[in-house]
């Protein structure tokens, strides 16, 4: 950490001058990115002229604003310890600032970020488990916890999904993606905590920044891997620089109307029309406030073209990534930044980490457009673009997963028909295995909710099956491993992010160690198909073969030299025969194979007969017994 | 044409081997494809062993049918005239045959294909007007004239097409296209013909070969051009070779017992899964049988793979460009065909005229798709494909119209904003001024129908507004523009292609030259717009500027540095005030408009009232007052 101490070298009487905030607080010798500039912000800093540190000083720039200095300085050759800068006002006041150089851990920078041998459990930390009561409100945070209400803060904490690491662990998910974590000060609704009033800080009332690194410890320590939801595009209005922004054009500031009644100046909403970003015959005015405009009102949207907001958000994203142990980033609205902006943005935390991993919000309804956004994709060097981002998401195979298995009939364009569609465009990407795939996250109707499959354990098993053997890395959204309801179109955001069952002291039902028969049914299943995916390498990264659904019913395999896995989903609400002989492509000469979901020999002789909507994952592995998990 | 006599050389009696078909019949002296396979057809003329010509002989090569001969020669350099092939058989026997080279026309490797300054006008023959009664019937075609059949012969024909040339004309189309005219001696149902049964011959109850290249005369008079439909996909059952086929691989041929009923042995039916064509996923099964199974069971599917065939289809349709003068050719079922040979076909064609124009059917419902068959696409070329096919069809656009306007209400994908989506990716296309865009062609429900818009003559003017204005080569189907109404789902094909009132004689009706009050509404809007769009070059290959639609009401501009037109369509069955500022990008400055459709000047000073259900072309330029058609 920096320390600070005021030495008044000249005789004459003036302000002092404090550095309040320092950031990055640290840094590590060792660093890919040896150049750091640091943000220095006091009252009229301005003031200081002469800056000399034992560090190689490469440049200080002065901000707009009087009280912000950023001073870059070069630790390149420079071993782990504390380095002095003494800073010197034109009133001869000397300011003392010691840095911290720590020393990296070895293999930081070779670190491998999570990909598709990995299942991601999605949790929202307010909402997952309580494990530490006394931090549910805090002095310093605005809003207090209030479990009644639906959008309140329910005092789910870090130490409570700590406490559940075995219990994820044992589900068969290899990684953990919690909602934001930072300190979002907001004075309601700030448990979705992406509105965050400081980036260096953990919110108190889900734990410290030093247990967020033992959150990561406790992970690695069971082969898990932690994936931090980060946030480029917006802060929080209740961030402390929006009170006295570096520079105007740090934020998007916009001078009509629109939000004369905000905090903050110069909101006005997005458009949300993230597709103004590629649309070649996009009005400028359209450009701006889809890219500029406000997420929402409570949410300044950052300027990533902002050369010294670009460079803060960058090294604080290496900074967590450092600190915390960090495999992998989730990027908030990512289709909503600035494109120049997140793409440097992109590409400085990769070359940081080469193997490392970042998955995108693509939240578009078009293959091409989604692959758009994926590094080195061919869509986008149409318009000599690349964002650099190794990963997406696939919400086209959601918008396919939120229908399909209500769809009883096949017709031309539905049923699975809708699912086998979307991977035709494959093709389209830049990188298919690494591109996320899920029934779900906190921002969608429930699975399980009235909205979709209103607690069909069946149709579950057939979208779970689905999102847990197709190509891509699965993430499952808690709670709905047991089942959870939720219809965020009728009863709103809080309707889907509810309590898990057990998270709390003094719940009635315990879906952790004691679930109700219903809960268990959809348990049982998931966590029978996640550690069966967790050790078959073929369903990691085998390629894909298709066949187009019949009958409703979806055959595809994954496939490789040495493995194949073939997956049958009946749609169906009657039994399907299937002729084998179709399929001999996939089947390639096996006469039998095993179907994991029932522990059931299955024979590949002649034709199979599949039950009504139901699925089938067929291992035509030679396989031990003991590998069948019965 | 050819000639053929047949001279006894030798004592020996022999089975005498008449040449019964010469294919392509004649050709012409400086042709860039100056080598010509020529295909000589009948009984046992394998037997010709000897062959000499005093063309220059390339190669003769025997199909695996002992009648079929394939004698390449190398016309380079020879002079029109007529040219000798001798063929002596084993027997002794020769044959003499005479093959004249015609002289080229003047300019006819340069000649301009449509383009997006074309409207395209497009009939069905046999529906559009009698103007030959004596052909509607012919002995040697077997199904008979029937109008009262909705799936029968109605007696249409190339002489009432060219009897209705200047209606057309008059209406602002530019261009024709003609549904097949090629001989489809299909017992039922050949109306439509694209079940063709000898492609060096028009259908003799459509006229004569002679009758088409009048056609094209008569359009060229006109100054308009004669776009050709060919068939690359699949001939009919009927057509000659299909009874003694000249190689087994001509065609398709499944030994599965689907098509066993059928008279061409080997059918089995497509799965219309076009998709097959680029998933990278796809089954070897189903990609053959979307590719190499049969669009219907009376159309065996071609081999584009056969070089032969491939071969023949792209001398016949150089053949037809040549003899009829053709401007341009609409290519049925593109994305059908084998993917190589249909790229090979393309770049055939398009070498021996090379600023011609082909449009393929792409009946696809994703952009990407779509523009995946355009020539140089970067989306192919993920695959390294090429088609070399100069412009696609946007079926995406197509699917929009068909609901966009029954939308009152605009949310999130409804109303305008599925218009408007549609132009986001324009980006994905490698030419986008060279698509054609339509509100209905011979195979979709028709824009007037109970199926879309029943005849609301509001709704039709909001479809044709956007057609007539936006990027591409807009095509209008008969009928439409006087109302005509028809619905494909409830009442089959036969309901979208009624015949033209007026086309034959005693009709009640004759919207050609009395049109009803009804059909009179349609027709002046559609002539209005058409000949403004005529002369108006910015609408043609401006830049398109494109708005996001707010309540439901859609503006653009198309634009060049020398002129603008702004268009508004309010699809809000409310009147819209446009508050002006917003569009300052493309008003670029005007302080006032000419709205082409009502003869009216427009304010744009500050703010335009819409009113409902309305669209405007507001031209930007400094125009006389006789150009605004009024």
């Amino acid at each position: 950490m920096y320390k600070c101490f005021l030495i008044i070298a000249f005789a004459k009487a003036s302000l002092a001058q404090d550095i309040q905030r320092v950031e990055p607080p640290f840094w590590w010798s060792g660093m890919e990115k040896s150049e750091i500039q640091i943000m220095m912000y006091g009252e009229d800093l301005y003031n200081y002229e002469a800056i000399s540190t034992d560090l190689n000083l490469i440049e200080i720039k002065k901000a707009e604003n009087e009280n912000y200095l950023f001073i870059t300085v070069d630790t390149k050759g420079f071993e782990p310890g504390t380095y002095v800068f003494n800073l010197e006002s034109v009133d001869g006041e000397v300011e003392v600032m010691e840095y911290e150089l720590l020393p990296r851990e070895k293999k930081s920078a070779q670190r491998k970020g999570f990909d598709s041998s990995d299942a991601i459990y999605l949790v929202m930390p307010d909402r997952f488990a309580n494990g530490n009561s006394s931090n549910d409100s805090t002095d310093d945070t605005t809003e207090k916890a209030n479990r009644e209400f639906k959008g309140g803060r329910h005092g789910g904490d870090i130490q409570g999904i700590i406490d559940h690491l075995d219990y994820i662990d044992d589900l068969g998910a290899t990684a953990l993606w919690s909602t934001p974590l930072l300190e979002d000060n907001d004075k309601s609704y700030s448990y979705h905590t992406y509105a965050q009033s400081d980036v260096y800080k953990i919110d108190p009332r889900y734990g410290t920044n030093e247990d967020y690194k033992r959150l990561g410890d406790e992970l690695h320590k069971r082969g898990m891997k932690l994936i931090m939801d980060y946030v480029t595009n917006h802060w929080g209005a209740t961030h402390w620089m929006m009170q006295d922004l570096p520079t105007q054009s740090w934020i998007h500031q916009f001078d009509d109307n629109r939000g004369k009644d905000f905090p903050v100046a110069g909101y006005a909403n997005s458009s949300y029309r993230q597709t103004t970003q590629m649309d070649p015959n996009a009005s400028q005015i359209d450009e701006t406030y889809a890219e500029k405009g406000w997420f929402v009102s409570s949410m300044p949207d950052l300027n990533q073209g902002e050369p010294l907001l670009l460079n803060y958000l960058i090294q604080n994203t290496i900074w967590w990534i450092e600190y915390a142990g960090l495999d992998g980033l989730r990027v908030d609205t990512y289709s909503y930044n600035e494109k120049k902006g997140i793409a440097a943005w992109t590409k400085a935390v990769m070359e940081e980490y080469p193997n490392f991993n970042i998955v995108g919000e693509t939240w578009l309804h078009d293959q091409a457009q989604i692959a758009y956004w994926q590094k080195d994709s061919k869509i986008a060097a149409i318009q000599d673009y690349n964002t650099y981002l190794p990963s997406v998401m696939d919400f086209t195979l959601h918008d396919a997963i939120m229908t399909a298995f209500n769809e009883d009939q096949q017709n031309w364009d539905q049923g699975m028909i809708k699912v086998y569609d979307n991977f035709v465009n494959d093709f389209l990407y830049a990188d298919i295995d690494n591109i996320l795939i899920f029934a779900g996250n906190h921002d969608t109707n429930r699975i399980n909710g009235d909205g979709l499959y209103n607690g069909d354990l069946k149709k579950y098993k057939l979208a779970m099956t689905l999102v847990l053997t197709t190509r891509g890395i699965p993430q499952i959204y808690y709670g709905d491993e047991i089942g959870m309801e939720g219809n965020r179109d009728t009863d709103g955001d809080g309707d889907i992010r509810r309590d898990f069952p057990g998270g709390w002291n003094g719940d009635e039902i315990n879906a952790f160690k004691n679930p109700t028969d219903y809960q268990k049914g959809f348990q049982d299943f998931t966590k029978r198909l996640l550690n069966y995916r967790k050790n078959k390498s073929v369903i990691h990264d085998g390629k894909l073969l298709q066949y187009v659904p019949e009958n409703n019913c979806y055959v595809y395999f994954r496939y490789n030299d040495d493995s194949r896995v073939m997956v049958v989903i009946n749609n169906n609400p009657e039994a399907v025969t299937l002729n084998l002989d179709r399929f001999q492509e996939g089947i390639d000469k096996r006469k039998k194979g095993f179907d994991i979901l029932t522990g059931e020999k299955v024979n590949l002789s002649d034709s199979l007969k599949v039950p009504s909507k139901t699925s089938m994952v067929i291992d035509l592995d030679k396989i031990k017994r003991k590998e069948r998990f019965f």
